[in-house]
């Protein structure tokens, strides 16, 4: 019998319908409409989170009263900073980030509805919560095992995540503007990216009608891989390695000619470019400037030149995780705490899903074809008659 | 332009290959090539996780290895006893198990290798540690939140995960050995089902090299739902509502008049019948016969009754989940453990599937059909232009 043809990977398998983005339809990319290279000029996070989650552009006073609601939501609980402690120092931060979506769960669970599995009414509340709580819980474990401070995670009530988030990390109640707003625009960018693996894997979760928790851990275990969230990470590794530009050529010249993956280029569903990373490329290059040290000028012209010669060479373009690497070191994040920052982005267009998978429920179960043993010529053994075998 | 087809929920669609398991192949329920009827009659929890993680049958020297490392699995940590201790008393029971996996992947992590995406070399381990601690973890929590005692996880050092669970859970040294075997059996039967959507879940996390810990997170909150695990719960709290068989088929026949689902019947990828319902139905017969009260008598007639009026009524048989129910029911399992347990089990499957995926992995990534606001009719308004609306 021959083996039935299949779609390795699910490439171009049409998995649901959805009204929240565009990605390679041909149109650029578009949050509920909007495209995304306004929101990044005109736009706040919280401004899109908004338009991602209530499906529309907050007014003034709306925005005003969503970003007091995320602020009251930093506060993290007693025992919730406890369990903090008790993970070790040297976790992997992805795992930080998953432990406390799970340990919200318990603390802050989700209504059960099981007579309207189309809505449950604080769903929205979960997501924000998760975002409001994700880059504190991350700052406390990380400022007490680092100093050894039990930092208070609440800053000033009109505080943006952004704001919020380089405050704590940088532990100064007057951070750069540029810096905040160069990593608002990054959350912005980050903030969704229709049936990428990390949410079609919390839409699979949902789709067994589980908690908004349980689908946002299945999505930052799945962003925690390197052939997702992990590239910002894996990029700035490359980038980072390099002295000059001519180094940094030869250097990836070695690369291609071993064949090797070059993280931070190319994109399943972008064929001729990431509409993304021009935007942040233009930051990489603004707080180069603004920074005006040789160490981080010649930081942005290797990561120029690796972009010039991957396009000369393979005809690859930069994707949002190559000079979102660049701005975020430039913005002092520790290299392993880039993929978290992605979670807290994109947890709005997560939870959106989450939210529209919901109103037209199926759960998601396909099949495989069988490559195993054939029953007919697999007779039961009895454990005496067993021989020694090593594992698979 | 007219919508694209597609199928809902991947109904029949291939979305891999795999070697573990036959379901609905028209070969009957097979894991690596052996029948699980055999399985179940003579075979332990611990020879069918060792043939599906390991690819073989244990022989005797090799079983009484695994149980025994299993078995050393299970001492908790300091730290992860301080967590347990301080998730409520009140969580999900599922919302602990999700977890107590999390926060294993900061205790005990799993290698990363990022030269050799095929294999790590602990990727067993990961498993075997899972399995191990899962009962232990619950059963420490609710021991703790239950009666204020902080117990003692290990129990013999040659019991199987079924006795240290009983045990543990009755805080006895002596369980019924049926009850343990009932266990055990329906440790089996859960063990494997290819590409549920929790497997499913776990594969597209893992598709993106995620580490175990992260797959296994998403197959538990995955297996959470109503839709999936959580259908042996709500099968038993449908059962126990009704006091006699005759009061059983009345209410049946009301709730199918009322297009009511009834959980516990029925299976997308079985025609005919599942082949894991005699099996444990058979056992809780056998342990209503055991018990032998008018109680336990009744409870296994109105199960039996029910069973016969779906057939009669709608041609819809019985799965795993409705007789299980009424086993871990008779074995003194609280209702809401039945999914946990269902976890102790799984993880076996889903562990296997990572190992596997790994093995020739591709980035799991479909598409949607957009059906959102047109771009091109959608410009970006102002924050002072923006109308008042509600949400969605």
């Amino acid at each position: 019998m021959s083996k039935p043809s299949y779609s390795k990977g699910l490439v171009g398998v049409i998995a649901g319908e959805s009204a929240i983005c565009t990605v390679g339809t041909g149109q650029g990319l578009n949050y509920r409409g909007y495209n995304v290279n306004d929101l990044a000029e005109h736009s706040t996070f919280e401004e899109v989170s908004h338009l991602l989650l209530y499906g529309h552009l907050p007014n003034k006073r709306q925005l005003e009263q969503y970003i007091r609601r995320l602020a009251n939501f930093r506060q993290l609980s007693t025992a919730m900073r406890a369990v903090l402690e008790q993970l070790p120092g040297s976790s992997h931060p992805m795992d930080i980030m998953r432990t406390a979506a799970s340990v919200m769960g318990s603390f802050e669970p989700e209504d059960e509805n099981p007579n309207n599995e189309k809505q449950r009414n604080n769903q929205w509340e979960c997501g924000d919560r998760l975002i409001a709580i994700f880059g504190p819980a991350l700052l406390y474990w990380y400022q007490y095992h680092k100093n050894g401070t039990k930092i208070e995670t609440r800053t000033g009530p009109n505080d943006t995540v952004a704001q919020n988030f380089v405050k704590l990390l940088l532990q100064t109640d007057n951070p750069d503007p540029n810096m905040v707003r160069a990593v608002d625009v990054s959350l912005i960018l980050y903030a969704e990216h229709d049936f990428a693996a990390s949410t079609f894997g919390a839409i699979v979760t949902t789709s067994t009608l589980s908690d908004v928790y349980s689908s946002v851990c299945t999505a930052i275990g799945t962003l925690r891989g390197p052939l997702h969230g992990g590239a910002n990470e894996a990029a700035y590794r490359l980038i980072s390695q390099f002295k000059t530009p001519d180094e940094a050529e030869q250097g990836l010249l070695k690369l291609l000619k071993e064949k090797k993956i070059v993280m931070g280029f190319g994109h399943r569903v972008y064929r001729k470019g990431d509409p993304r990373s021009p935007i942040v490329r233009d930051w990489a290059r603004k707080l180069s400037e603004i920074i005006n040290t040789p160490y981080a000028k010649n930081l942005y012209a290797v990561a120029e030149r690796m972009e010039q010669v991957m396009m000369r060479e393979k005809k690859m373009f930069t994707n949002l995780d190559f000079y979102a690497s660049i701005v975020y070191h430039f913005c002092h994040i520790p290299t392993d705490f880039f993929t978290p920052v992605f979670v807290i982005a994109r947890t709005s267009g997560w939870v959106s899903h989450i939210i529209e998978q919901r109103q037209d429920n199926k759960l998601m179960r396909p099949i495989s074809i069988y490559t195993g043993p054939d029953p007919a010529k697999t007779p039961y053994v009895p454990i005496d008659k067993r021989l020694e075998r090593s594992k698979l």
